[in-house]
């Protein structure tokens, strides 16, 4: 295991030159609350793929402190199994101060990985926020874990991330509730009608490493169905099309606040905007205008 | 109360026009995870206000469906009981289709209720998203709703949401495991060190409505000592600044994106990087520098 720490988002000629060498990594993306157990979940998925020879990339979305940037330790921990195993690479991401562009910073490191090779990548998040969902719904295939006993959290479930799933995962279902939760699960997902994607809906329990061979033979099939449909071609073409919206906000911006820095300065800017001297609407419009010769 | 379901993000002309008349709402964030019941909170705190005569106004960031856009429907009726008071208004934004802009599209209306002289600004979001915690983050007092019993969910409220909480509101608290989760809580806020800003811990039962009074207090004492420190003045600067920022982004890829379909098409343009003939970094270099005459 190496680890890539540097800033990558930084390296765009030599993103540049990769490229063309990306596109060849199959992406998983795996999302669910915090204490679904979707680390450990990964933990078991990187074995797996490791053991039929694949080179595995992993990124980790952690939540963690927009103060100190730390990632979460006992999901460090239970990496180091794999810290001497150079088929495997992770790259642990802080949600925060990736503003406007957590969605940039983990496709930068996507290929990355992908042009070094790696057979399989890995992108696990947490929880139901935009941002994490969008993450998600890029990979090839999205895994979304869920526990028995959901209770209120069924209809957000239903709500938020039900439709990105391809593969519904009820983890830890050697708990009370699992056949109810997989029995609510089907029932939202035929209510969504005959013109609805397939969804596969597994049982597991990621500690004691059962389910996982059941959820490596899923993701396979969907793959499969993949690479023969126009979804997969939709998809790619989706995966596009968001990858140049970021970076057109992203580098757009860069060059504004250098247009802001070459001015007045930003801090004096806000200032003015803080004190309701000027509105932000016509602060940014008179910004951009400027930065494209219109004044 | 009234539904405001036009597409507001548009009326830039008319957010101009408000803008010196917002600054002056008290803006209240509430996170916490699907379940924690944060929206019967919120329902307990918009009788609280009405009953003090103050207008509320709620932003309700629901997990929605990317397809349906549709917002929760449990939420919807308990709002119910407040729709024929013309002091609250309530408007539900979906997390879907804001991309890069739930926070644009948070303080648009945010600025709309405030120049219409409501005097609290309750806005909910669900979960550790990043956009999510952003949007909390920049309201003037942050509350953070947790359940007792966290198990694993702790060590990611420590990491991702602990930092941004002014209060933390430990709901059904007549769950087992309560008052435990309370002392996690503390311990967790004393190993920050004495640098830390102070953060209140409440117990609450939302739907027994105990704990209301108390919280409603502690936002009051938290509000009154923002008025009389630099962490207020902090925090607007820090809220007009990203402010401004998504503004720039936001407006930027409004005109890179009409640009493209000005030139070959944004379709066309997608498909040529999706078949890797193109990387996004130069794409998008490309079109900012034609969009700044620098081509």
């Amino acid at each position: 295991m190496r680890d890539l720490d540097d800033q990558l988002p930084g390296a765009v000629d030599e993103l540049k030159e990769l490229y063309p060498h990306t596109g060849r990594a199959f992406v998983l993306g795996i999302t669910g609350n915090p204490g679904s157990g979707k680390s450990t979940l990964v933990d078991c998925l990187i074995r797996s793929y490791r053991d039929a020879g694949r080179r595995v990339g992993v990124v980790a979305i952690d939540p963690s402190s927009p103060f100190t940037g730390g990632a979460i330790l006992g999901d460090r921990i239970r990496m180091q199994r794999h810290a001497t195993d150079d088929g495997v690479f992770i790259r642990s991401l802080a949600t925060r101060g990736h503003l406007g562009g957590l969605s940039r910073s983990t496709q930068d490191i996507i290929a990355v990985m992908d042009a070094m090779g790696h057979d399989v990548i890995i992108v696990e998040t947490v929880g139901v926020g935009q941002d994490e969902v969008d993450v998600v719904s890029t990979a090839h295939t999205s895994v979304v874990v869920v526990v028995p006993g959901l209770g209120d959290e069924i209809q957000a479930i239903k709500a938020g991330i039900l439709e990105i799933a391809d593969i519904l995962v009820v983890n830890k279902a050697d708990r009370e509730g699992a056949d109810r939760t997989v029995a609510d699960l089907s029932m939202m997902l035929d209510l969504r009608g005959a013109a609805a994607k397939r969804v596969r809906i597994l049982k597991a329990v990621a500690v004691k490493e059962q389910g996982i061979g059941e959820l490596v033979e899923a993701v396979s099939e969907h793959r499969a169905e993949l690479d023969h449909e126009t979804e997969g071609r939709r998809r790619a073409l989706e995966r596009a099309e968001t990858r140049l919206k970021d970076l057109l906000r992203s580098l757009a911006l860069d060059r504004a606040l250098a247009r802001v820095e070459a001015g007045e300065g930003l801090a004096a800017l806000v200032q003015r905007i803080a004190e309701r001297k000027i509105d932000p609407y016509s602060a940014a419009e008179k910004i951009l205008a400027e930065l494209m010769g219109e004044a």
